[in-house]
């Protein structure tokens, strides 16, 4: 008889069933683990998966980190669902995470209930399972154990550790506990803290489950019975926030459940209702009560800024890891917020990160880079540019400019780009580059983070051209602007003689589509920089087809009339 | 000893406790109360209280409708709480519902438990509680109970109805089934229909009640038991809901109750968690575990669009109320999305309606309706439009046209704003006019609602003045376009010659805080009207000073110079 075939025998434990289908390990009989609350732990079980093999060099280890209800079954047949692994649209052959390729490990967290140490696992103390005798544990104890268990097989540095949800707090975690074993991170739908709502969330669930008169004080095991209902209500209050209420509206809206009409009852007339008993009953079939009361309160307890003296930042500040952060817009227990939030911290300390927020399903990339050649008037920009510099790109784009200043001018260089399709080109070019907008997202940066901040053929686009200069300037020690000059005499010309908006090779749209929401001229621009107390460093103006003009000490009214566009180095007066 | 101040004594009925505290009737003993599903009640109780004097020509009733977990004790000592009532902050002397000026009245619903009859009232039939025996009522039958209430009082018509959530379901209940007994309605923070996720949270918190053992299949009355721990996981689950993550996270964060670390525990660490467990147990002692099933069902089954043929606006055809639509922005159970659904139904049956999202409390201001003085460049606005012609005004500021055409074109006039401020001065003086943008909300009008839209000094000011443009011509007959001319021969000297962007009467602002994005010149607008197959049948250009220019036949070159604003008459082309 095979475990995934086994039916669940009534009383059977789901850890018993892992332990007898997967891997384990007895950790902790020498060094022993000790927990954030101050007990140690050991020896202790640790169930785990892997999936490919270690290479000779062994660089190649992937650790993937689950979320609250899953476990370490990622890429097979589950031994009590009988279902398919969780994870085998990344994990399979052809597949981002080839197992010809990679070896990948992920290990039920210690708390859970499917053969890791966790309140089922029984006391040596008292011959009896822990049950809430189980010291309570914490994102870094799981963390530990893991770094517990890859010393256990000999591996030393992580390719790549990767997790969504609670499986994101463990890969935060260890990019911030071991900056040296990780060489990159992928943290999907994560936050660095729990935020009050999801706590209240988890609260109802757990006393959902300890109203249950079956949990009998958390001693269940002992009196043969499960607390199944308060189980399954947890369950089912959880899985709303697991939809966000679009999700939930395309997918059910109002519709009933095999009826035409309401059944004035309490049965399951709609079939959201319908799905959430499904979610409820089958959940308890899995789960152990009380793993979920630790383990919702490890993620309760998850708070990384408020251990490294209330400085996300600080968290990360020995990292050479690579980031890529992914977040879902529809998210409501991660929004992208909070993802934002864990940017902005590692930008602070200049790590290497790039984000992406999307609707669909996710994708991981090969990240490659590739050496392309420079626009001319781009030249110009990255002449101002200091080599070694820390560069901010402000709508960035397809990211030539920052790409090219990475590497030939081994700036440290990060962007922030508004399209979507501009952000996915740019990390597909192993570029630091996040979605953002120049008029709400400069302000969440630290000031002087940066050596220069560019913001190129941008500004007329930006809401508040004013507001967008002033935050360049307090987070950059320097400014590179450049602007399409609405001064120029083709521009004035046409105007005057045609009547019409104007309408030339720099400003290209129609007066209705255009994104250029705040034309200026040169002498515009320099009054502006006056009244904001900007000393200009330096600017290059440029006729048709990117020729200098206004070398030889031109009139500002003369080199407003000549030029097309003009480029701008600027910094606060001292 | 007053009711208020007793104790609940253990398995004492809250019901009973209303009974001795308030007013009652008897009521259906000749013609019964007849049920959505089909069942027959009476002689049934309603429980209700009041305040104020009913007035001689009894024109002065307001009835408010209380949402899921309240009842009818709004302004007093509740009986069983020993709390004040819950909304003095509305009805109170010198309150906008003072009891000089109204009678108010409160009537707990059928299904509740503060004495109307419901899950804990005696079944004649048995002589015991109905338990679940009771049949499924929904807001209709609330709202029909409510009308039989007023016929015994002697009441035809109500000054007011309004009440919040389930309250205001029971108000857009009112106003379609009997539109000749509601004056005026205000319909708070609700919704036309109850969304999936409001389903499912209330789903959630059925099961909790019925996976308690004490429930006892609902008849736990003859059990002595009450249900009392399921009741509270429900009422916490709820309450979650009645919160946005914003306000949660202002209101407690991630702070600890009454320590400085985390206890590594299962009690309240956090104050979130301490608040919802005190929501919880304070609930039970108040409020019936049936009733909370009757009355979640009541509200998952209303759906007022259903029943019209699937068209809301068919649900208000005869409507002459006047109404108000109070929304607040931070709401995720009712948002003010669904508001806007309302408004938009109403809106096409044209209903005097006005609408306010807010982030605030509520506060009703007094209606009131002033006759101004219209602007001179109003005035040529205002000679294009027929009289009783419906109208829509986009952008229509503090309503000062709208107000003229009101009062003397006789137009059925509404608005659309897109500051706060406007939308609450144009309400003020009586105006139906919502909160919207042009760029976004047009497209959720049907076609050929009005026959005039008009959109005046704004059209430059939108992010796509095309797609405007077209959607005003779907939704209206005919389109009503004033804009600033950026081809007057003063704005075109003026970048000729300074070399800066224009500043003039029309366009005062400076280049980088100007709200106008798409700035066009007459000619442009023509190309524009042309490209659409847009007819102008009117066109009037002003002058400096309002004086119009081009009436004797100029070129269209001229009259482009000659003008500093122009008004257009548009129609779509046959």
């Amino acid at each position: 008889m095979t475990a995934a075939a086994s039916p669940v025998s009534p009383g059977a434990s789901p850890s018993a069933l892992a332990l007898r289908a997967g891997k384990s390990a007895v950790l902790g009989a020498e060094r022993r683990l000790r927990l954030d609350c101050g007990v140690e732990l050991g020896p202790f079980t640790l169930a785990y998966q892997t999936y490919g093999t270690l290479n000779a060099d062994k660089s190649n280890a992937v650790l993937i980190c689950h979320a609250l209800t899953l476990d370490q079954f990622v890429a097979e047949t589950h031994p009590v669902t009988g279902k398919p692994g969780w994870w085998t649209t990344l994990v399979a052959p052809g597949k981002p995470l080839d197992p010809a390729n990679y070896f990948i490990i992920c290990v039920n967290v210690v708390g859970g209930c499917m053969g890791s140490v966790g309140p089922e696992a029984v006391d040596p103390a008292t011959g009896r399972p822990f049950g809430i005798g189980f010291p309570v544990v914490t994102i870094a104890d799981m963390v530990r154990a893991q770094a517990m268990l890859l010393d256990h097989l000999g591996i030393e540095t992580l390719f790549c550790v990767l997790g969504g949800s609670m499986g994101g707090m463990q890969v935060l975690q260890w990019a911030s506990a071991y900056p040296d074993r990780v060489f990159s991170a992928i943290p999907i739908a994560t936050a660095a803290r729990h935020s009050a709502q999801n706590i209240a969330f988890h609260e109802v669930g757990r006393q959902a489950i300890m109203a249950d008169p079956d949990w009998r004080g958390g001693d269940y095991h002992s009196h043969g019975t499960r607390p199944q209902r308060g189980l399954a209500v947890a369950r089912m209050a959880a899985h709303i926030t697991y939809l966000s209420e679009t999700a939930l509206h395309r997918k059910f809206g109002r519709n009933l459940q095999d009826r035409d009409n309401v059944g004035f009852g309490f049965d399951a007339d709609f079939q959201v209702e319908s799905y959430l008993r499904h979610q409820g009953s089958s959940f308890v079939e899995r789960f152990d009560a009380n793993s979920y009361l630790y383990i919702t309160r490890a993620m309760d307890y998850f708070d990384l800024a408020r251990e490294h003296g209330g400085v996300l930042a600080n968290a990360f500040r020995n990292t050479r890891s690579r980031f890529c952060l992914v977040s879902f817009t529809s998210d409501w227990l991660f929004p992208t917020r909070e993802s934002r939030e864990v940017v902005h911290a590692l930008n602070a300390v200049a790590a290497n990160v790039a984000a992406r927020a999307q609707e669909g399903a996710m994708s991981v990339e090969t990240l490659a880079t590739r050496r392309n050649a420079i626009r001319i008037d781009l030249q110009l920009i990255a002449d101002m540019i200091a080599s070694k510099a820390r560069v901010l790109d402000i709508g960035c784009g397809d990211g030539a400019l920052l790409d090219y200043l990475v590497n030939f001018k081994q700036v440290d260089g990060r962007g922030i780009e508004l399209s979507q399709e501009g952000v996915n080109a740019c990390v597909g070019n192993g570029l630091s580059v996040i979605q953002g907008d120049a008029d709400t997202d400069l302000k969440a940066y630290p000031a002087d983070a940066f050596d220069y901040v560019i913001l190129s053929q941008t500004l007329q686009a930006t809401r508040d051209p004013r507001e967008v200069l002033r935050q360049m300037l307090r987070v950059g020690r320097h400014a590179v602007v450049s602007f399409p000059n609405f001064g120029y005499w083709r521009v004035r010309l046409s105007l005057l003689l045609r009547g019409r908006m104007p309408t030339t090779q720099t400003l290209p749209y129609s007066w209705h589509d255009t994104p250029n929401i705040h034309l200026c001229t040169i002498r515009d621009f320099l009054d502006l920089c006056a009244s904001l107390g900007v000393e200009i460093e330096r600017m290059i103006a440029l006729g048709p087809d990117g020729r200098r003009v206004g070398n030889g000490g031109d009139l500002p009214a003369l080199i407003n009339l000549r030029a097309e566009q003009a480029v701008f180095l600027l910094r606060n007066k001292a």
